[in-house]
């Protein structure tokens, strides 16, 4: 088992479903251990049924530890998590900032888990809206190559972290009441209206968010010649990201084949009968760790296109589940279990 | 100008807004009537500062009428408005009835104008959710041929009507206070939802909304050749449609030449500017009579592909303004004004 396992951003909106998964689900360890920033250093987090105190972040805090599953955000992952690397630890990042980097591993463990066991230093986790997307893609990818996908996502404002989600709340009950609200989660209002840009302008027009679905997409997947076109849109939905995936692929799947494809994969729940209104939804997503699959049906405008709408609990497998299994994965991989 | 214009359906959602714009805009006419169902019928309705009462709609009621424009559901218009055309009326419906069959005009007046002028019976007015799409594509189409279209669509619940309104209202307030709350004008809860289905299973898993994207478009533009893929999703919003739109044209254009068709063309206003955070929303766009749009960058999967976000109020634009505006060019049309 792992001798000793810390979660650096114990304290925010994922950090706070990693420990609940890890109470839920065995990860071997001896010891765990709770780091933060200095603001949140100091309180007290009861796990497994001890109390342990939050301790600081710091560059030479990770000695005698050897996994470090991190969430925070990007400047804090490059910073420090190099020098959890140097003192040995195996590191599992949530940010966004290593993915993409040389020689980082980026892993759902359904779709690349090899990626996870043969990575030297840090396993990145994807971008939440990248990894529903992409377990829903591996199987169609595996049975006939994806070559296009457009995407328009329908994103939770949990995905902005607690601020997020209680901007959401006051805004509403202010916007009800007929009050104005000062946002600053947000560039705009969010209750009741959409705002077409998550992220800032990263390239050609496009936003971070969407670059992330780009590029991630193509890693995970190991094919560089799949395109993507994103676009990423937050709603005022507390919880789940959902997504409309039109994908070619090399040969046509029937929308038959597909529904077969999507239920023997691992992680994804197909949900699908329009005539008896059966689709996901955010609200019966939110809490699960799977992935959701419905209204599969023939793209009419491609021969070998597929159409679908996708769901997932953002918090959960788009960060924290993700992260933990990728966890699970190496400690099965090197302790058999 | 016209003998007497009747507005059938002047109590609803849409009705309110063709009576707004009818006082705002000078349509040519002698008199006005209202009609409406038997249990609207008797009410007043205060117009141009004189009191109508609204009168029963019947199949004998349209005698001397010379313009008709209705907005009713579907059996409604399919049962009366017949009358209406053998009473000698011309007749403009914002029903889904007529719109696709042989021999009824379908116009956008930006796009088709010539079909109205040339219209023997009855003129459709399209769907909410086609009109600005349509509106948008007509200039690339001009310009490139559009070849092919998916869209995901973001819909406000003004689009049932005045009870999707007050559903959303209501249902957030209770959702805000962890009440539950019954609907009865959609099938699943809308507060801090969304919704992958909007009208009945219509064909091949699509539903009625978004088969209604596809033909419509098609007799629109006249090219039966256009393929469209949309999703038609509903989102707590109170008012305005929002569409993702990903096209391909015979030949590529460039971001920077679609910005200046549509910039050019009548009806679109172009918002667009990521860079400071500048593009369409639902809460900007309401209460507007053009179509706004945004976003607009090259598909990075595909190389004839542009894509962008496109907003507008379905009420306005989407319904009782171009029902309004096909009126007005018959006026041009008919009497110079």
């Amino acid at each position: 088992m792992f001798n000793t396992v810390a979660l650096v951003g114990a304290t925010g909106a994922v950090g706070r479903i990693m420990r609940q998964l890890l109470e839920e689900r065995p990860l071997p360890a001896k010891t765990f251990r709770f780091l933060a920033s200095k603001r949140s250093a100091g309180g007290t987090i009861t796990f497994r049924g001890q109390d342990h105190q939050v301790e600081e972040l710091t560059k030479d805090c990770f000695a005698g530890t050897d996994l470090v599953i991190a969430t925070t955000p990007d400047e804090i992952a490059r910073d420090y998590l190099p020098s959890a690397v140097e003192a040995g630890a195996t590191v599992i990042d949530e940010s966004g900032y290593w993915r993409m980097k040389e020689g980082v591993a980026l892993v759902i463990p359904e779709v690349n888990p090899q990626d996870a066991i043969n990575a030297k230093g840090i396993i990145a986790s994807p971008n939440c809206s990248t990894t529903q997307m992409v377990v829903a893609l591996k199987p169609l990818h595996d049975a006939a190559k994806v070559k296009r996908v457009v995407v328009s996502t329908y994103q939770a404002v949990s995905g902005i972290g607690l601020s997020g989600t209680k901007e959401l709340e006051e805004g509403t009950h202010m916007h009800l009441h007929g009050q104005p609200y000062n946002y600053t989660a947000f560039k705009h209002p969010i209750a009741f209206n959409c705002i077409p840009q998550i992220g800032g302008e990263k390239e050609a027009g496009y936003t971070s968010e969407e670059m992330k679905m780009v590029y991630e997409t193509r890693k995970i997947l190991g094919d560089e010649s799949i395109l993507v076109c994103p676009t990423c849109v937050r709603i005022p939905v507390a919880n789940c990201h959902s997504e409309t995936i039109a994908v070619e692929t090399e040969r046509p799947i029937s929308p038959e084949e597909a529904r077969g494809l999507f239920e023997s994969f691992p992680g994804i729940k197909v949900v699908d009968d329009i005539g008896s209104s059966m689709y996901p939804m955010p609200l019966n997503s939110t809490g699960s760790d799977l992935v959701y699959v419905g209204r599969i049906r023939k793209d009419l405008s491609h021969p070998n296109g597929l159409s679908f709408w996708c769901v997932s609990d953002n918090l959960r497998k788009g960060a924290a589940t993700n992260a933990i299994q990728i966890a699970e994965l190496l400690a099965k991989h090197r302790f058999g279990k």
